[in-house]
């Protein structure tokens, strides 16, 4: 039976804080979290990997800001800073998972795709941007962008839009090679957000959810599962509160009912639930919240069902 | 009749120099380039793109020096940088094509791919580092880097080797996808350098020949046809001096002969030449060194054959 499965990292599963984010220390991280796809990969999954960006771009914005700066090279817009970690972050997964692979036994290609991901250009996202990316600025720079003040007082963080991913490119060939047995690396930081012009795709300044982009991705390529990883082993009701309670199985109406309790926080687990609500809600058969070290136990984090 | 060929793009094809290289410069070059392989595309031409990334890798180098000193974000490896502008140049590379693809009413689609090329450790060119990289220092940075002080007194600045390419991650899956009419990016500035270790891969500082890395492809693709794009309608012997004469058409023997009586500038023509010479003798059909605005003109460029 076929078992095509959509895993999604988060991007600081790879780059940690804490960490000061050495070479050397996102590739013990990666292999880390590569070595937990194991038990997935030993009971024949075919998978495709989905994975953030979000310490990496930030990271980046501040190189070009830097770079700029220094040695007055242009900075680059969000999109071209999205497109590089989609380079650098596949090529840190693949080489971390071959080496995996290796040391079991496995024998699986690897294949990693610039991946752009499409938006409406009229998504009500784009009237209200909310996600703080790159430097800090004493002043708010000259630039059209928006800004917000940092209410730490850190200083004014530009501020772009989270729309909601529609399409993928190249979504067919990545089902296809996923299921001829290749492990497909791909929407990398949720996809390089571009909206249609002219009959073509045209980059803009956004930041896609990733766990939204990669249930788009299991819906489009008919995954029958989809794996979001994160850092507890389930999700919870009262997280952290008195009477906190780990949930073995959602329904999609269940789910619903405590998001809109707010048992979910913002930026944190309500987007995972919400993008297993959409991955379910459009054929999908169970969307498991967990931490990477609990895949292949069957008992495994929260299943959210129909 | 099948007809696919490897087109290799100058990196200085996206990223010009006497421009500041800003986003929109870099967008209006590399659909300027892209547009002229609508001939080809027209005659029906499966192509596999591979391209340089010598500026844009320079300045990602730069980038991640500045970050280190303005935020103390650690400069990543070169293999690290190279895997960043496979995905920024791929994902220019994608967009704009596909724009002259609506222009011109083609349908082809387009895929890149994040692609590691293997050398051999015991590779010479490891134990003579030659190719200078990233920015100049005052002094050498104790970082166990082989330093050359630049001849102009501008400072020390790192130099890596520059190993020959002896196998292409994926290769088969790019030979395919491009026989099914995809065009694919891949390559990207000679690949990301990696070598053999305990079964796997790792990578290391070095950079490879994006001339010869995209006749490895050619190669293994089993290609017919390997276009070299550079700055000059055809290769020329006396080049700007008396008695300058471009070639039509050069067999190997007198490409060879032609290299070892210096016709050819290192780092300029002659490591395009090598790279054809080694397309035809192993098993490739023509190589033509030309002008990207030339392609399709049944008489373009130097024609390198058996």
């Amino acid at each position: 039976m076929e078992k095509l499965a959509v895993v999604a990292f988060g991007g600081n599963a790879l780059l940690r804080s804490g960490q000061k984010g050495t070479f050397e220390e996102q590739v013990a991280n990666v292999e880390r979290t590569c070595e937990n796809l194991v038990p997935l990969l030993e009971q024949g999954y075919q998978l495709i990997i989905g994975h953030g960006n979000g310490p990496q771009v930030g990271n980046g914005l501040l190189r070009h800001a830097a770079g700029e700066k220094e040695y007055g090279l242009p900075a680059m817009p969000m999109d071209f800073c999205g497109a590089e970690t989609q380079g650098s972050i596949a090529y840190l997964i693949e080489t971390a998972l071959e080496r995996v692979l290796v040391r079991h036994g496995l024998h699986r290609p690897v294949v990693s795709l610039v991946t752009r991901v499409e938006v409406k250009a009229d998504d009500p996202g784009f009237s209200n941007p909310t996600k703080p990316v790159g430097p800090y600025y004493p002043e708010i720079p000259a630039d059209g962008a928006v800004y917000r003040e940092d209410p730490k007082g850190r200083g004014w963080r530009k501020v772009v839009p989270s729309p909601v991913p529609v399409a993928i490119c190249n979504v067919d060939l990545v089902g296809r090679l996923a299921r001829e047995g290749c492990i497909v690396v791909t929407v990398g930081g949720g996809g390089i957000p571009v909206v249609e012009d002219g009959g073509a795709l045209k980059g803009v300044e956004a930041v896609i959810d990733k766990d939204l982009a990669s249930a788009l991705c299991a819906v489009k390529t008919g995954a029958r599962e989809f794996y979001i990883l994160t850092d507890v082993p389930k999700v919870y009701i009262h997280f952290r509160q008195p009477g906190e309670q780990a949930l073995d199985v959602m329904t999609v109406a269940q789910a619903k009912k405590l998001l809109a309790d707010g048992e979910f926080a913002e930026g944190s687990m309500a987007p995972k639930v919400r993008a297993g609500i959409f991955f379910i809600e459009n054929g999908g058969e169970s969307c498991i919240i967990t931490e990477a070290g609990e895949l292949g136990n069957p008992s495994c984090g929260t299943r959210i069902i129909q």
